[in-house]
C-alpha cells in the first residue's frame, strides 16, 4: 500500500495557496463593484477549508517521497487543483457547468488556454483574472516541476536537466527552496516588466496584468473575444511576440544570467534551436503573406510572427483566423503552423509540446543511424549540449515521441467516437496534449470556441492536456498494474 | 570514387527485363488490334537497347557490392525503371507529358496506385495491363529487396530479418537464386488464383488478370474509374478484401508453409498483431457504418472491411468515398483510416508504411520505458517474437519513426509552398510515403484525381514515393556528404 500521506500534505497545501488566490479576483471583483466578489470568498473558504484540513491532518510525519508516491503525488496533484479551481466558474452568474467549468480550470492551470466561455468581452473582470491567475500559476508550476520532479522521475528523458540543487532528496531541501524562489522572483519580475511594456502600449490596467500573466505563461488565455487581435495594435503584437518567446526559454537560463553568466542563455543549444526554428518559421509564413496573401511587407511580419510564435510556444493567443491562409496562401503556412504545434518550446521553461531537446536528441540518433549504415562497425556517440547524451535518455526520448504520436492518434480516435468531425478531432487531440489552446477548423480554430463540444468530449480534452502537461509517463505510469502492486 | 560497373550490370539487367515485360501489353493490344501496340514495341526497343548494352558494357568485372554500391544500385534501379517504364504512357496517343508519365510509372512501381490517368474505363488494355505490371513488377521486386539488400545494408531495422541465404556476400549465391525463385513461383501462384477467384466472381479476364496482380502486389492500380467499387459485388469486394491481406504478409511464411513448417505463418506475432489490428480497426468502422450510418449489418461489414483493408496493407483500391464517412457518423472511422494508413503490413510483404513490426518494438521500448521508471536500476530486455531484440536494432526503429514523422511534415510543406490546399498537402505526403495511393479531401482522395496537381507537387510525389518505398535510409544515407568522400 503506497503511504498516501506526504502526497495529501501536499495536496493541503497548494490547495490553501489556490485559496488565497482566489481572494485576488475577489479584491477586484468588490473594487468594480461586481457581486462575483461573494463566488470568490465562497469558494476560497471552500477550497481553504479542504486545504487546511488536509495539511493539518496529514502533517508530522517524514516528508520525503519514494518514487511511487512522487508519481502519485504529481499526477493527482494536477487533478485535485483544477476541480478546486473550476468553482468560481461554477458559482458566478451565469454559472458554467460543472464539466465545462473543470475543463476551463484544466485548460488554465496546465496552461493550455482552449476555453469554452464565450462573451468574455462582457465578462466580469474577476472570473477573467481568475483564468488569467490560473494560467500564472501552472505556468511557474511546471517551471518548478520540471526542475525538481520531472527530472528524478526520469521522465521523457527529463533527468538531462537535473539540477544539483535538487539532486538528493533529502539534504538540500533548503537549496532547493531557494532555487524555486529565485526562479519565482524572475517569474514575477518578467511578468511586471511585460504589465509595464503592455500598459505603455494603451491597455487598460487590468488587461495589462491579464496578458502580462498570460503571456509569459504562455497560456493564451485572452480576455477579448477576438484575443490580442482585439487591440489592433503594432506594439502590443510585438512586445506579446518578445513576451511568449520569453516565456518558452528554460527559467534556469535567466536565473544564471542575473547571477553573472549571461552567456549560459545564448550557448545553450536548445535555446539556439529554439530561435532558429522560430525565425525560420516566421520567415516562410510571412513570405508568403507577403508575396501571396497581399499584405505589404511589414503587416506579413507582424502577423507572421505573432501567430507562429503563438503556436510554436504554445501559447494559442490569436491576431488571424490563420487556418484560413491556406485557402488564400496554399497549404504551406498551416503545415507549418500544424507542424510547429508539435515542436512546442524548450524544457525548462511554461511551455509544452514534444520541446526542442527532444527534437536535437532524435535528430542527433538519426545522424547517427545515417552514419552506422555507411560503417557498421564505427562507435558513433550522440551528443547534446557539446555533451554526451547519458545512457537510457536517448531510449527515453524516443520511447517519448512514440507515445506522443500514439496519445495524440488514440485521443482524436476517441473525440471521433463522440461524433466530432475528424478535423476538429485530430486537431483538438493535437492541440490538447500539446497545450497549445485552439485548434483547427470551424469548430475549434482560432476563430471558433470549446462550448459547443459534447461533455464527453471535454473530458476527454482535459485528460489530453493532463496528459501531455505530465510529459505522458507521469500519467501512463499509473495505469500499469505493476504500478500498485507491492 | 565509387566503381559504377556492378551497378550499371544490375541497371542493365532489369531494363532488359522491364522491355520484355513491354511485350506483353504489346501483344494484348495487338490482339485486341488497338494501335498501341506499336507503342509497346517502340518503348520495348528501346529499353531493351539500353538495358542491353548497359549490360554488354559492363559485364566481366566482378560482381561483388560494397556497402556504399549497393546503396547506390538499390536507390538508383527505383528511379531508371520508371524513367523508362514511363514510355508507353508518353507514347500513346492521348499521351501524358513526361511528369505525367513519370509520376505514373513511379506510383506503379513503388506500389503506390495514386493516378493521374482519367477515363480509365476507356483507355485501351495495353496501357491498362502496363499499369498492373508494374505494380506486379515492383511488388515482387520490394520482396525479394526486402530479404536480400536491406537486411545487408542495415534499413530502419530490418537486419533483423535477415535470411541465412543472403547472409555472406559471395557463397551463397546461387542459394540466394533459389530463395528468390521459390518466393516468385509462390507470388506467380497466388496472382493466378486470386485471377481465377475473380474470373469465377464474373469479372472478365482482363479485369481479373489486371485486379489479381495489384491485390497481391497491394498495388491498388484499377482498370475502372470507380475503382473496385464499379463491379458492385460481393464476391469480388471479399475476394480482393481477402488477397490484399495476403499480399501484407511476409511472403518468406508462406514459403516455409510450403516446405513443411505451416505453424510459422500462424506463430509470427508479426502477422498475429497485423491480423489482430485489421481485426480491430474493422469491426470499428463496421460499427459507425451500422449503427450511426444506416447500413444493414452485412453491408457494413464488408465495406468496412474492404475499405479499411485496403487503407492499412497501403493497397489504395476505393469501394466508397470513404473521407466522406466523417460527415455522416462523426470523424472516428477517418482518423482510424488516417491512423492505419500509417501502419501499413508486414515486413517482406508487398505493402509499405511504417509496418507492424516497427510498431512492436516500438511499443516494447515504451513499455520498457515505464517498467524502468518504477524500478530505474531495473535491467529490461525488450523483445520482438520472443526473441531479444538484437543490439541496434531498436534505436533503427525509433530513428525510421522519427524520421518517418519529419520526412511526412517536411514533405507536406513542400507540397504546401506548391499551393495545394493543407488536406491535400498533408494527406498527399502520407499517402505518398506510406504509398498508399489515394489521399485525403475532394482533390486526391479516393473519389478524386492527381492530374490536376502542378508539376512540381507531381515530382515532389514521386520523390516521396520512393522515400517510402526504400524505407527512408536508403534514399536519405545518398544526401550524406560523407557518403560520397572517399
Ligand atoms: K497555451
Ligand atoms: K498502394
Amino acid at each position: 500500500m503506497i503511504d498516501l500521506r506526504p502526497i495529501l500534505l501536499v495536496h493541503g497545501l497548494l490547495l490553501s495557496i489556490l485559496a488565497l488566490g482566489m481572494v485576488i479576483p475577489g479584491l477586484v471583483d468588490l473594487l468594480h463593484g461586481n457581486p462575483d466578489w461573494l463566488v470568490f470568498v465562497t469558494s476560497s473558504a471552500l477550497t481553504g477549508f479542504f486545504g487546511v484540513s488536509l495539511f493539518l491532518a496529514t502533517r508530522g510525519g517524514q516528508f520525503r517521497f519514494s518514487i511511487r508516491q512522487a508519481f502519485l503525488m504529481t499526477a493527482t496533484i494536477w487533478v485535485i487543483l483544477p476541480a478546486f479551481a473550476a468553482l468560481p466558474f461554477v458559482l458566478t452568474d451565469p454559472g458554467l457547468s460543472y464539466t465545462d467549468a473543470f475543463f476551463e480550470a484544466m485548460s488554465g492551470i496546465t496552461t493550455t488556454g482552449s476555453t469554452v466561455m464565450t462573451g468574455l468581452d462582457l465578462t466580469p473582470p474577476g472570473i477573467l483574472l481568475w483564468r488569467a491567475i490560473l494560467q500564472w500559476l501552472g505556468g511557474i508550476g511546471i517551471i518548478i516541476m520540471a526542475l525538481s520532479v520531472l527530472p528524478m522521475l526520469r521522465v521523457g528523458g527529463m533527468q538531462m536537466f537535473k539540477v544539483e540543487a535538487f539532486e538528493t532528496q533529502e539534504k538540500v531541501l533548503p537549496r532547493a527552496a531557494s532555487l524555486a524562489s529565485a526562479l519565482a522572483v524572475i517569474y514575477v519580475v518578467l511578468t511586471a516588466a511585460w504589465t509595464v511594456m503592455l500598459y505603455w502600449a494603451d491597455m487598460s490596467a487590468l488587461d495589462s496584468v491579464l496578458h502580462a500573466m498570460t503571456t509569459i505563461s504562455t497560456g493564451g488565455y485572452s480576455s477579448k473575444d477576438a484575443s490580442v487581435g482585439h487591440f489592433r495594435s503594432w506594439a502590443v503584437d510585438w512586445i506579446i511576440t518578445a513576451g511568449m518567446i520569453v516565456g518558452a526559454i528554460p527559467f534556469l537560463l535567466y536565473l544564471q544570467a542575473v547571477r553573472g553568466r549571461p552567456m549560459a542563455l545564448l550557448r545553450d543549444t536548445q535555446v539556439q534551436w529554439f530561435l532558429g526554428t522560430a525565425v525560420v518559421g516566421v520567415a516562410m509564413v510571412a513570405w508568403w503573406l507577403w508575396q501571396e496573401g497581399g499584405m505589404d511587407a511589414l503587416n506579413a511580419l507582424r502577423y507572421a510572427a505573432f501567430n507562429t510564435v503563438s503556436v510554436m510556444t504554445g501559447t494559442g493567443y490569436a491576431t488571424a483566423d490563420y487556418w484560413q491562409w491556406g485557402g488564400v496562401v496554399g497549404g504551406a503556412p498551416v503545415a507549418v503552423l500544424f507542424c510547429l504545434m508539435f515542436v512546442g518550446g524548450c524544457a525548462g521553461s511554461t511551455s509544452c509540446g514534444i520541446k526542442v531537446f527532444r527534437f536535437q536528441i532524435l535528430g542527433a540518433m538519426a545522424a547517427i543511424q545515417l552514419r552506422r549504415l555507411l560503417q557498421p562497425s564505427g562507435v558513433f556517440i550522440p551528443y547534446y549540449n557539446k555533451k554526451p547524451i547519458q545512457e537510457g535518455v536517448a531510449e527515453a526520448v524516443m520511447a517519448f515521441f512514440f507515445m506522443y504520436a500514439l496519445s495524440v492518434a488514440f485521443l482524436a480516435m476517441l473525440l471521433g467516437m463522440t461524433g466530432l468531425d475528424h478535423v476538429t478531432a485530430i486537431s483538438g487531440a493535437a492541440t490538447a496534449i500539446s497545450n497549445v489552446g485552439p485548434g483547427l477548423g470551424d469548430v475549434i480554430g482560432p476563430a471558433g470556441n470549446f462550448s459547443t463540444l459534447p461533455d464527453t468530449a471535454k473530458w476527454l480534452l482535459s485528460a489530453g492536456m493532463l496528459l501531455g502537461r505530465l510529459e505522458l509517463f507521469t500519467v501512463l505510469v499509473l495505469l500499469m498494474p505493476r504500478f500498485w502492486r507491492d
